[in-house]
C-alpha cells in the first residue's frame, strides 16, 4: 500500500507545538510528515531544545517518502514577527491561521492525506479581532462539514452530542434533528476512517439513570429514545440511552465501538482520567482527516524540552490509520 | 483499641443482599459483624449456595467479639412471606424498611459503630405506597442529617452537589447556599470519620471548561467562585472551581482529597470506571456512620452463587476505616 503524506500543523509559536514537532521528527514514522511551520523559528527551537535536527524545505515528490528519524522536512510559512519561546505575540496571530488554510487546502485538494494539528491559542487568535472559536469551527467553517468531536485512546473513543455550551442550554440543544446528524457522521467515519464494518454506537441519556423511566427527566423517552429508534430502522447499530454513569464499565465498553455522550462533562472526565497523555482529539464528518492533540499551547514549557510528546504521538498513529482506512486513494501530489 | 461493632443490612431478601452478606461472613474482619435479616431466610439462602456457614442469633455482649470465618451472627427480623431468590414480593416490603429502622436505631443509641446496606428495590416498596426514594433519603429522614452523596474508591473519592435531579434543573440548584453546607460537610466529615486533618476539596466548574471566563455559562463568576471565596476565609482548603475534564487527571487528584462534582453524570461516571467493582457508596452528613454498596439488586443473580461481592467487602472495609476514625467512642452495647 502507499505510504499516507501527513501534514503537521505547528500551530502556536511561542507554545510547545514546534517542541513537540522536532521532538517526533526524532523517530521513524510509516508516512510521509511535512510540517507546516517557520523554517527559521523550527531550527531556532530545535537549537534552544539541543535537538540536532535537519530542517530541509519539503517538496513534493510524485509518491510520499518514509520518513527519516532526524530529518523534518518543512513546508515555509513565515512568521510575522520574531518568536520568543512562551510569550505570545498577537502579530503572529495570522500566521498560525495561515498554517491551518495552507493545510486544510491541501488535504482538500489530496496534496495531503490527512492533518494533524499541535495547539493553538485561541485567547491571542481572537484579540486580534479574527473570530476563532477553536481549531474544530474554523476547519468546519472552511471544509464545509458538519463537525463532531471525538475523543480517542487506544482503548476508548467518546464522542460529544454537544461540545462548548453552557450546561443550562443542554437540554435544549439535544433535539431529535441533532442526534440523527451526529449519530448519522459517527456511523459513516467509524466504516470509513476506522476500518470498523458495522459500528457500535452506545448513547448515553441525557439525565442521570438516562431519566429513571422519567421520574429524573422525559427528555430519553421523548427525543432520544425515538431518536435512536428510527436510526435502527435503517440498521444502525445503537445501544441505550443508557445512564452515562454505567456506560463507561467494562462489561457496556465491550459492547460498544464508541459512547456518544450528551455533552462535554458527561463524556470528557471519563476519557481524559483513562488516558490523558495519550488521548487524540479527533474531528468527524469533515470532508477531510483531522486529528489533533488534546491539550493546550502550555507556554511555560516551549523551549525547555520538558513537554510531553505523546498525545501528538498518539494524534499522528491515528491521522496514519485513518488515512490507510480511507476510502479515496491518495492523489499524487502537487508540483 | 476496640474494635467496631457493624450492624449489616441485608437489603432485599429476594435480590443479592443475603447472597453476599452470607459470602463475606466467609472470612474473618477485624470488627463484630451483626447481620440484620431473617434467620430462615438466611439458612435457606446459604443452603441453596451450598455455603456451610454457622447462624446464630446475635446477643449483644459487653465488648465487641471479632467477626469469625464461618459464623454469621443474625439481628433476626421476621420477613411477612416467604423468599423466594430472585422474585419481589411487595408483602416484604415493610420488612426491608424494618431492617433499616432498627440498624439506625441501634447506630443512634451507639449500639452499633457503623451502618453498612446491601441493596433495596426502591420499585416494590414506592408500589406499596410508602413514599421512599433511596437509601440515601430515608437515613436522612430518620436521623435529621443533610446528607451528601460520596463515592469513594481506594485511590479516588468523589462526591456530588446535587445527585437526582433532571439535568435542566441543575443549573438553578446551584445556589451559594447548597456549596455551602455541602462543602462544609464534606470538610467536616473528612476530619472526622476519614482521619483527614486538613482536606482537600477540588471543585469542578458547573459549565465546559468551568466557564471559560464566562463564555460558557456565568455560574462559575456568579456563585461557585465567591462560594469558595468566603469558605476560604474560614480556612477551607478548596481548589477550583477546576475545569471538570480535566479534574480527574493524575496531577490535579494528587492535590485533592476528593473532588466534588456539581452533578450526578459529572462525577460518576469516573468513579465507575476507575473501579466499578469496588466502589462504595458513603453518605456524608448524618449523624451516624453509613457506607453501601454501588449496585443494585441483581435480582437474576440471587441464589445462583454468581453474585460478585467486591463492592460488599470495599463498603464494609470502609465502614471499619470510618469508625475507627470517629471522633465519639463506642457506647458500650445495650443489653
Amino acid at each position: 500500500m502507499t505510504l499516507p503524506r501527513i501534514i503537521l500543523s505547528s500551530g502556536e509559536p511561542a507554545g510547545i507545538g514546534p517542541d513537540l514537532c522536532i521532538e517526533i521528527a526524532g523517530r521513524n514514522w510509516p508516512c510521509e510528515l511535512v510540517v507546516a511551520g517557520d523554517m527559521q523559528m523550527l531550527d531556532e527551537r530545535a537549537r534552544k531544545l539541543g535537538r540536532r535536527i535537519d530542517l530541509r524545505p519539503w517538496h513534493a515528490t510524485p509518491e510520499p517518502i518514509a520518513h527519516q528519524a532526524g530529518t523534518l522536512p518543512v513546508l515555509h510559512i513565515p512568521v510575522a514577527a520574531p518568536v520568543r519561546a512562551g510569550q505570545l505575540d498577537p502579530a503572529n496571530a495570522r500566521y498560525v491561521l495561515s498554517l491551518l488554510d495552507r493545510a486544510i487546502e491541501g488535504c482538500s485538494a489530496s496534496e495531503f492525506d490527512a492533518l494533524v494539528t499541535a495547539p493553538v491559542h485561541k485567547g491571542v487568535i481572537a484579540d486580534t479581532g479574527v473570530p476563532f472559536l477553536g481549531h474544530t469551527e474554523y476547519l468546519a467553517q472552511r471544509t464545509g462539514g458538519h463537525p463532531v468531536m471525538m475523543l480517542a485512546t487506544k482503548s476508548l473513543r467518546v464522542a460529544l452530542a454537544t461540545t462548548h455550551l453552557a450546561l443550562k442550554d443542554v437540554s435544549a440543544a439535544i433535539t431529535k434533528e441533532r442526534l440523527h446528524r451526529v449519530l448519522k457522521v459517527i456511523d459513516h467515519d467509524l466504516r470509513t476512517r476506522f476500518g470498523i464494518a458495522s459500528p457500535r454506537i452506545l448513547v448515553c441519556g441525557l439525565n442521570p439513570h438516562a431519566g429513571e423511566s422519567g421520574h429524573l427527566g422525559r427528555e430519553e423517552i421523548e427525543i432520544i429514545a425515538p431518536a435512536l429508534e428510527e436510526l435502527r430502522a435503517r440498521s444502525m447499530q445503537l445501544l441505550g440511552p443508557a445512564p452515562a454513569d454505567t456506560a463507561f464499565t467494562a462489561h457496556m465498553l465491550e459492547e460498544a465501538d464508541v459512547v456518544l455522550a450528551m455533552y462535554h462533562d458527561q463524556g470528557l472526565p471519563v476519557i481524559k482520567y483513562a488516558g490523558f497523555d495519550s488521548a487524540v482529539n479527533v474531528t468527524l464528518g469533515l470532508p477531510i482527516i483531522r486529528t489533533s492533540v488534546d491539550h493546550g499551547t502550555a507556554l511555560p514549557l516551549a523551549g525547555t524540552g520538558k513537554a510531553d510528546a505523546g498525545s501528538l504521538v498518539a494524534a499522528l498513529e491515528l491521522a496514519i490509520a485513518m488515512a490507510r482506512n480511507a476510502p479515496h486513494a491518495r492523489q499524487p501530489a502537487k508540483r
